[in-house]
């Protein structure tokens, strides 16, 4: 291994037993201490931002890429508000989840313990340095970040800025690390780091996702590809569907609770599709249509098998209509990706079977699919969506960067 | 990917498709059924577990090996057993974990779910086939067994067994399926099923455990290595500290959690080793000492580095003394390997910072580490001790074996 990743992961383990013993109250000082520190820094880090985005420019990178790269002192005044914010959130760790006392006389509690060494591997947006690492530090845990090269100046400057101030209101020295080799190699041998990091969160498209979980040997939790339905059952208040799939495609189309695929039932797509998927045109919307969907709305582009499987996150929307609530479980079964998913119905028994048979972190009945997110679920924070059913599943708040401890309390019994 | 994994996979996802919505009166139904069935086809089993008790033989096994591996009436009357207890255990499927409604007027749900398709790798004892079976029927999920070569024969007959009974009592068919094909490759293929199985827990020795934490690509569930220690602080009482590194060590040393290392404060080693080291060996355990305690108590084989980082699972004890509680503490992290360790003192603070310090599934006060297990701990079922942090820590009963979904009522909201 590297001598940078065996450097920074003999810190974060030494840090992390500090951390897992370190009060509320020392962890919000130091949280406040870092949002201060990057708004005071906000020129130096402004400044190193500028080298990524040269970088950038003479790569030839895309506009929409430049801006998510991008920091400014209003962005920065951001990072620190979200860390605030999350100062000001309950710790979770210390929590008493039960305790039970057996038949022999030994008190068993379970207790919310911090996870450990959380390692975070993201791409382009330097504000979840700040964002990721305030979130695992509040929960106990050191964090080992891993960015993306394009942002690799911007990260090392708020990594800078964030010890400063935190190990000045007392963090241990190795909460915070950023790996600076940004080569794939130290991102393969990172996420082979048993014994050093406990669990390891990809941030980022499928691509990095998949490449995490096809090289990790540490445990994983995947985060956020979403490919999202909205089923509007025969029964469904038309003008409320409509609303919905404007909703759930066209408020934000880049992120993962965004909608893919309209499924209509067959009784309603006569009257359903012909004003919908015009106002969805109207908003710049692609449609791509099953052959039933084409001769209801003519001129739209015919769906491929493809086009079921694949999450736009663009403004394009792939339209099927089916036969019932059987044929629209099966097709979400067979392409979604337990993301998201909704139903639109006025009907009891379709809305119980729909919540009972679809099988994805959140399933909503006559709401759109894009309230699926830490801050709309009411948790105060979200360090990403979880698409896999072990540990976590759906947004994930602080809670889900935690473990539990058994405490036993005898008094000499034996077995 | 091998047609008979795809063909089981394919099966298995079917069938957790209806068994997420079988009622927990069906599954108790079928597990009866199951039970009975094994009790029924006795002779059958019996006569199949004989070809592998002759391959063994014929491999020159062992003794304790056969012995593990070896069914008879009582042994499958054991299993049938078991099994009856898991139909009696309350169903944890379909328990609403919380509830909000948030201000926008959606309610959002979290219940308590199937994972869906569990594998289980195992090595040779067939009753684990029965066992781990049960319980994941009874949390509604299909599973994927891989046992080992040498039980192949038992099995398959058991699984034969099981599915007779369980589909005659309404069990899909492919919720229990078995692989096989007990080749290396198969069990590589095994572990990188993503999109067929969503968790994978092995059961076995270290070996095992480690090539499917090397190999897997789907979520793995570590578990059952430990390195147990027991400290003796030294204001401990010391008969209760004798008598609980007695049982710790000798009352069952093949499993996770018997104690490998005892810890001693030097300020309690003269007193208490002599005694409590001769009452060890009196009962067959072979003593590896620190140079400090073989000079306390002489005769004993020098302790390497090596002895302390060795689950012996067997009748050796390392020995070292501590300086106090900071010393014992830093050794458990450096050797242990975060299953169940435990203190032995009167002292109030010395209990409190062990219990708060100790980065282990299961620490104990004044108790003896053989307690960490799924009955002991009120669980009424075990399918493993986990050893990793994330998803489930300790021992894992049923609700370990489930995952949740959050179900969300709207009336037409949008984002």
């Amino acid at each position: 291994m590297n001598s940078e990743l065996i450097t920074k992961g003999e810190l974060a383990k030494k840090a992390a037993r500090t951390l897992a013993v370190t009060d509320a109250g020392t962890k919000n000082k130091a949280l406040s201490a870092i949002a201060d520190g990057l708004e005071e820094n906000a020129a130096y880090i402004i400044e190193e931002n500028k080298k990524d985005l040269e970088n950038a420019k003479q790569k030839g990178i895309a506009a929409a890429m430049l801006d998510r790269l991008m920091l400014d002192e209003k962005r920065i005044a951001g990072m620190a508000e979200g860390i605030r914010q999350v100062a000001a959130l309950p710790d979770p760790i210390g929590e008493v989840l039960g305790m039970v006392k057996r038949p022999n006389g030994l008190v068993i509690g379970k207790t919310r313990v911090p996870l450990g060494v959380i390692g975070i591997i993201y791409e382009a947006r330097p504000n979840v340095t700040a964002d990721a690492a305030a979130l695992c530090v509040k929960a106990g845990n050191a964090v080992i970040l891993r960015g993306g090269s394009e942002a690799i100046h911007s990260n090392i400057a708020i990594v800078k800025v964030m010890n400063a101030a935190g190990e000045g209101a007392g963090l241990p020295h190795g909460a915070i690390s950023l790996i600076e080799n940004t080569s794939r190699e130290a991102a393969v041998e990172l996420m082979k780091m048993n014994g050093y990091i406990d669990v390891l969160i990809p941030r980022g498209g499928a691509g990095l996702i998949k490449t995490v979980v096809q090289n990790a040997t540490v445990p994983v939790i995947e985060t956020g590809t979403g490919n999202c339905h909205v089923y509007v059952e025969k029964t469904a208040d038309l003008d409320m569907a409509q609303n919905i799939i404007i909703n759930a495609k066209t408020s934000r189309p880049s992120v993962c609770n965004a909608a893919e695929t309209l499924l209509v039932d067959r009784a309603a797509a006569k009257d359903f599709l012909p004003k919908t998927l015009a106002a969805l045109q109207a908003k710049g919307v692609e449609i791509r249509g099953c052959a039933e969907s084409a001769a209801i709305f003519p001129g739209i582009r015919a769906a491929t098998e493809e086009d079921w499987a694949t999450e736009y996150n663009d403004y394009i929307l792939a339209v099927k209509v089916v036969g019932g609530i059987g044929e629209a479980i099966d097709h979400i079964t067979a392409y979604g990706t337990k993301h998201s998913e909704a139903i639109v119905t006025t009907d009891y028994n379709m809305s119980q079977k729909f919540l009972a048979e679809v099988d994805a972190a959140a399933v909503y009945v006559n709401a759109s699919t894009r309230f699926t997110d830490g801050f709309e679920f009411g948790f105060g924070a979200e360090i990403g969506i979880s698409t896999q059913k072990i540990h976590a599943r759906g947004p994930m708040g602080l809670p889900e960067l935690t473990t539990i401890k058994y405490i036993i309390y005898g008094n000499g019994q034996v077995r």
